[in-house]
């Protein structure tokens, strides 16, 4: 394409509210723009980057036999009341109502069409399994837009949804799609791990994140140092086992600490390590309220809480409510002499421990010489404490690190979520009705686009890899007006048109600075320059990534190209 | 693709709110279903002939150096405000608040968008003309949503935006959509005119319409007989002579014309053809008030009425307003003796006119022996009428036939309403900042495809043309449990996809007559299928549009295919 007919408008200055380098970059050079608040332009060379991943998406999803459809954005509000939706999804869902006063959702997910589109089509055990998937523009009304694509309003994404006959059946489409996703974002040439997460208020079995790694990603995934395992760090469970202390238990003490507020400012006051005092902190579990007791340096996971007690809903008690109970407020929480109302749990790691410190349930006073069991019960021990860096891999392998990710897929199995509330069944080969089982798949293709950039780029811009790069060439007249540097431009742009090679032809009158800078920012893989040796025919061919460059003759272009990129 | 693993739900009633063959037809073969009203699912083969047409669109846009580009649903209040469309858009415009009650448009058209960025980005004429268009779903709150794909309220679109630094240049542009336009119609099969539109109150100039033609169509087009002149029936001129009446005037006389209500009770009453009689109608125009005289046999075209006076509005004056002006009611007007204040203008035909009658302005009375000139007085004879089948063509050459059709694509030279209201300015090669000329360039893709239905079914099903279909071949297995044919199909499957043809087979365990029902329902333009003589390797061919039918042994299947669909 020839760069002086198309709207790259590219910029020196980063954009004020840009604060990640994706966003940074994809503005500056001319692939995107917003229009408002998480709301963007994708302007043609942004298009076709965003088009290179959504058809790396639609292949892998069609070799595993998806189909590809096409779903409304308007979603009747009927349908999303029918899941509970309609009340549960939030402010983040966006609402709008026809000129006769009618209800719809803008479609942030589509779980609830295509589970009505089904129930109505489907009625065979013989129809099934059948996967179905879309790409298109979601709308969600996220709180904070930021990140520029990474956490938009208004974003491109496939959603996958799977309909089984039976969970052995959702296990296999669900590996496909794993196996699927896996291939995608090797090929967008991604550093990426599929981690263990939660699969929240869904109510669904098995749940996998795909996470690229990234300094800027919201998520903190634990992965062990040498096997596969990796986990959202809410997720993954504490293996350790620890060596009960042999010191012999003492008299508890009470102490004054006064002023002291905080667990470090305790154990300093006190003299003796974070590991040798208790942190204990209050929670309501639906209706009742828990006491969670952990050692000083760890922290409580409130997941796991969650799924001790099989509970909806976890939060810190009110300060109110822990006054009422305890007497104190949070300062100087401790387990002994609870009301017995209160549950008290404990992580496996206080099991272990003789003569600690913990609050008295007095404002500034604490005991010491502590020792569970003897001076206070525990419910039950159990694994409450976010899994730390240097803690035993959860599968037997290694030691966990922890790096961030940028979450670009999800795979989901959703079990009978949906089809039981929306009454989806099937005839077995019995002739007996059955609820369908579910699984949902989704990529934020938009978002994929921001993690390739973070992953590639270099100070001077984009370093694209070769499959999502939008031409494979970049072809530079470094001064237009001479007529030799023109005509071999002009030459070698037709000669690789015609070989099929996907290439922008920068034949602006502009000078050779601002072209190169261009170039870079832009970030195309090969760089070719028609110059100064343009009368012998002899051209610069630059790599993006490496800087390394060469000179070629006209006639070895074609060959270098289509090798630089099947090599 | 295995039909046994798609979702192609076939019915054999028409949906109770199908009127027209595309609606009925799409549904009952299971390319679409309705969601809610005006609002479609596109099933997988659905998608399929919708990204056929898609493609054909790019690929012709492409082609005449448009650039793809993406632009979101959501468009700030804010810019739509800018033009006033905020306003005179009215309630086809979808609006949303975001969760800070900021007002959004939900995407009906994107002049504003567009203009709003280029308005930011393009500042020299250096970087004009630039065309970009998008293929995206457009929303549009229709009052009736009806003919399902013809008239929706969530509907995929192409719109195309073209900046010029000059007229002649927006000329170029123009007319080179234009013929983008017409291959794109072509190559999807269609029977098409491009009409001369209004170009209604965008003050543009030039304005094409691509119709259809079909019988559903919601507009009339009059076109020549002879030529390759066509417009809507709005906006074709009039160019007919009248010869003068060679009668001697009479004086008139005001006669009893008792309970006769409309032109034609009046003409019986008087003894006399309707052409002997004057129309006349009292409009407001702006703020002025016009009686508007025709021959009695003629209708008023109100969008002349409106190029007379170069108006923004013309209505019917209210019967109160006629009743103060003129002392009746709408039943018996007539040019004679209006008041100063109201303009009297006359259709051309009037003008020949001698001893006809017309409203005496008084209920229940009408005169005779009226000729215009001597009679009352005319401001302006123009061509004030609806041209008629039977008339001369505007362009000298046959006469004038009606057809109805569907408007499936719009052209339009917009001119600087959009970039004066926006303030798009660029510099010229003088350095003097000039406003941007603009066109705007609409095909909608989904109502195109229900328009190539219109044109393309018979009483089995649809018939699609060679370039839309969703697959190139219907590979049938008459009874899949016999061992031979099964595995004859299976084969001949395998090849046809290894020779890239696009094939979809019905492996279902259905009984033959099913099978067939379906395939025709479908419309792939072949269908082969494998029965008796499975075991000899021969197996029937059959065109789904003329019914012709043969056999070929398996080896000759591949070229059949690939001739048939080349020739």
């Amino acid at each position: 394409m020839r760069q002086s007919t198309m709207l790259i408008p590219t910029l020196k200055e980063n954009p004020a509210d840009a604060e990640i380098k994706s966003h940074q970059l994809l503005v500056r050079a001319g692939y995107i723009r917003q229009i408002a608040s998480g709301i963007y332009s994708f302007l043609p060379i942004g298009r076709r980057v965003l088009k290179k991943v959504e058809d790396i998406v639609r292949e892998e999803m069609e070799k595993i036999g998806a189909h590809e459809m096409i779903m409304p954005a308007l979603e009747p509000s009927e349908l999303w009341k029918e899941t509970g939706r309609w009340t549960t999804f939030g402010s983040e869902l966006m609402r709008i109502n026809d000129r006769h006063q009618r209800e719809f959702a803008l479609g942030a997910t589509h779980e609830e069409v295509i589970t009505s589109l089904v129930r109505n089509e489907v009625k065979s055990y013989k129809q099934l399994p059948l996967t179905v998937f879309q790409i298109q523009n979601k709308f969600r009304d996220e709180a904070r837009p930021r990140f520029g694509l990474l956490r938009g309003r208004e974003f491109l994404m496939k959603d996958a949804y799977s309909f089984n006959d039976s969970y052995e059946s959702l296990d296999e489409t669900y590996d496909k799609m794993f196996e699927a996703y896996s291939n995608v974002f090797r090929r967008c040439g991604l550093n990426f791990r599929a981690v263990i997460a939660d699969s929240g208020a869904m109510g669904g079995k098995d749940t996998h994140e795909f996470m690229v790694l990234s300094e800027v990603g919201e998520d903190v995934i634990a992965y062990s140092d040498t096997s596969r395992y990796a986990a959202n760090i809410e997720m993954a469970p504490v293996v350790k086992t620890y060596e009960k202390s042999t010191e012999e238990p003492k008299e508890k003490e009470k102490v004054a600490t006064p002023g002291q507020k905080t667990m470090k400012d305790v154990a300093d006051y006190l003299g003796h390590d974070l590991d040798k005092g208790l942190k204990s902190l209050l929670f309501q579990v639906d209706e009742r309220f828990v006491m969670v007791v952990t050692r000083g340096d760890h922290e409580v996971n409130d997941v796991k809480v969650k799924n001790v007690y099989d509970a909806g809903m976890v939060e810190l008690a009110s300060e109110e409510d822990t006054k009422r109970l305890l007497g104190t407020g949070f300062g100087s929480l401790g387990p002994i002499d609870v009301p017995e109302e209160v549950d008290v749990i404990a992580d496996f790691a206080v099991e272990s421990l003789v003569n600690v410190s913990c609050g008295a349930n007095e404002e500034g006073y604490h005991f010491t010489n502590v020792t569970p069991g003897n001076d206070f019960e525990v419910t039950q021990y159990a694994d409450l404490r976010f899994i730390e860096e240097g803690d035993p891999s959860p599968d037997g392998e290694g030691v966990i690190k922890f790096a961030r990710g940028i979450e670009v897929g999800h795979v989901f199995k959703l079990g009978e979520f949906y089809s039981e509330r929306m009454n989806a069944t099937f005839l077995n080969d019995q002739g007996k009705a059955k609820t369908m089982i579910m699984g949902s798949y989704g990529i934020g293709v938009s978002r994929t686009l921001a993690a390739i950039v973070e992953q590639y780029h270099d100070d001077r811009g984009i370093t694209w890899p070769k499959n999502i790069a939008p031409y494979q060439v970049h072809l530079l007249s470094m001064n237009p007006k001479k007529e030799d540097q023109k005509q071999l431009a002009d030459e070698i742009y037709e000669t690789l048109l015609d070989a099929g090679i996907e290439v922008l032809y920068d034949d602006r009158k502009e000078r050779a600075g601002v072209k190169f800078a261009d170039s870079d920012l832009f970030g195309v893989p090969v760089r070719i320059t028609v110059g100064k040796k343009a009368s012998e025919g002899i051209v610069e061919v630059k790599e993006r990534s490496t800087g390394e460059q060469d000179e070629l003759d006209q006639s070895e272009i074609v060959d270098y190209i289509k090798n630089w990129y099947t090599s």
